[in-house]
């Protein structure tokens, strides 16, 4: 019997994926829609693999009410949503996409959600929402109660989407207070994560982006495996200890378990909505990730020096501290145990889930 | 030969119906979509009647894409938008579906204009998206430059329809220039005014309220023409003169001329994305106003002091410097002068548009 059902929308993503897994082995029964955009089906391959069993999947579109309410009506037991679905490149160029399918998307679920009794939502926000933190005195590491003020489409889209949950929330509690009906409260987890990063230690699953990564390691990945000549780091003239920004890289198995950890105490303390940081609260500069990437892959990785990119700023790290109490959740794998599963994901498999994976690395699950 | 063709969303709600009014009488033509779901149709007899022609009107939702393409297909001559639709009551109480339909419905406007090759917007923002300037020194009287900040639902929607505009106005800008291509640009303006009031001076037109009114002054009407028994005023315990909120009221004759030069600005100077607050610079307090309003009427008026609402704040008056010097625009019509013509309005049409104005008033309207 499983602990739960939940919905996951974007559950074939890099961050999806790993959150799937996390909840199947904890004992949730798992619903991924996912409109396959920018994400593969083989994902779902690998997670039935490593959990022993398969979530249910459906190709909807996030903005699909229609496709939505279908997906909840066919799975009454679904009692949870976690909102990974959106748009997340080119957010500059095609902005009104952006509004439309990450706001529109998220209120339509919403929508639906309300029309199917599911009152629960984690909601994959960013620390992009913050904007420059560092515009504020004492806001390096950030808390959560730091002023909001992202700095480009993306981050606005997520900054909405937090209003928007948390405006609803509170609506639906209050409005059903003046009923007189204690139950069921709506509740919203808005999780701000910094940079998430790493793959799974079989070396198996990891992140597929299509096109051109626009994260550090993906790219670094590149680099070591040779589909891409060198890395071009954005200014060295930072005020940090090397002249290179700094951010706060997290595993990606920490984070997935942070949003079953806010999943479960959304189910057993009907806390209304929350704000959590998922960060480590370390924060590492660009070269102390190139160095740590390089001693991984055992050589030296090519890298330019070019200027500050507008929009990037000196340091993003997280307080934790919120998370680390009331979820009692902390990060456990370190920046150096992502870049060696990183490398055993991106070496074992250049082409991501375009290819199989080494016969070996299959072996090693099956005997496990 | 008609000066532009102008759409209006929301043309036949109060300040939409005087921005109709003020464009015919400019030379614009105008074609107005409107739900009518807060709004009566009366007020485009009543445009008529003031104006000597009619406009074209469809009753279209704002988030019903299929149908505004429809108008936008009839109407070829359309150059422009004036973005008033929207919902503007019991936003903490219904949130997702001010969202839906104020942020979705923008969201589905722009994407329409986009396929017409409709690239002018004027939107009606709201000085509500500073939410309490008093929070920072010297922002009183509020200029443009002021943080945002709204405090609530209503507020967030106008916030966020700015920053999908601005986004999606400058990366059109980008694009465009890309690929080479001068024109057309895109161009918006964010109006954001203060405390509209007052009605026509020929006292057949006006606001009509569904339900309770809101704002002072409706309220204040409703009072005098014995349709309420005495107004409430919340809080006299406020660090002003004489103890009571300050608010910027703005005669909304004065303000529809006001989106007629921003238009006129967007159309001849093409300058991108820009804020005006549409304010007089002049603050009056609730209990200025009441003695303003008792003056015209020839009697006191009841009112009962109560305590402070949450979320009101002492002081929303607007620097409306860069309205002044750009757009060549200042108020002309005083608070007494949008007193008296209020009176005119609920004294003659306690009904609102549900009763027809007294035959005099129609008399003095045709032989001017």
């Amino acid at each position: 019997m499983a602990v739960g059902t939940v919905l996951i929308t974007g559950g074939t993503g890099y961050i999806g994926s790993f959150t799937t897994l996390a909840l199947l082995d904890a004992g949730y029964d798992v619903v991924i829609v996912d409109s396959l955009y920018n994400s593969s089906k083989v994902a779902i391959d690998r997670i039935e693999l490593l959990a022993g069993r398969r979530p249910d999947f459906y190709q909807v579109d996030i903005t699909d009410e229609k496709a939505l309410d279908e997906v909840f009506a066919k799975h009454p037991a679904i009692d949870s949503v976690i909102h990974f679905a959106a748009l997340k490149a080119k957010s500059s160029i095609i902005p009104l996409e952006y509004y439309r399918v990450n706001v529109g998307g998220s209120i339509a679920l919403l929508q639906s959600m309300t029309r199917h009794n599911v009152t629960n939502i984690v909601f994959s926000s960013s620390a992009t929402v913050y904007g420059d933190a560092t515009r504020f005195p004492d806001m390096i590491p950030i808390p959560e109660h730091c002023p909001i003020g992202p700095t480009n489409t993306y981050g606005r889209t997520k900054s909405m989407i937090e209003d928007v949950i948390t405006d609803y929330v509170n609506a639906q509690r209050t409005n059903l207070e003046k009923e007189g009906k204690p139950f069921q409260q709506w509740n919203g987890a808005l999780l701000r994560y910094f940079n998430p990063c790493g793959a799974h230690p079989s070396g198996i699953m990891g992140e597929d982006p299509q096109g051109v990564p626009f994260n550090l390691l993906p790219l670094l990945g590149q680099v070591a495996t040779g589909q891409r000549e060198k890395l071009l780091v954005f200014g060295e003239d930072y005020p940090s200890r090397d002249g290179t920004a700094i951010r706060d890289y997290i595993h990606v198995v920490d984070l997935a378990r942070g949003h079953l950890e806010a999943l479960n105490y959304l189910r057993s303390k009907q806390p209304g909505v929350k704000a959590w940081n998922l960060g480590s609260g370390r924060g590492s500069t660009v070269f102390e990730i190139i160095k740590a990437f390089s001693n991984v892959v055992g050589r030296d990785l090519k890298y330019e020096v070019v200027a500050r990119r507008p929009g990037d700023v000196l340091d993003l790290t997280a307080n934790p501290k919120l998370a680390n109490e009331e979820l009692q959740w902390k990060t456990e794998l370190t920046m150096e145990k992502a870049c060696e599963d990183l490398w055993r994901w991106v070496s074992n498999n250049p082409q991501g889930y375009r290819q199989e994976p080494p016969a070996e690395l299959l072996a090693a699950i099956k005997k496990a």
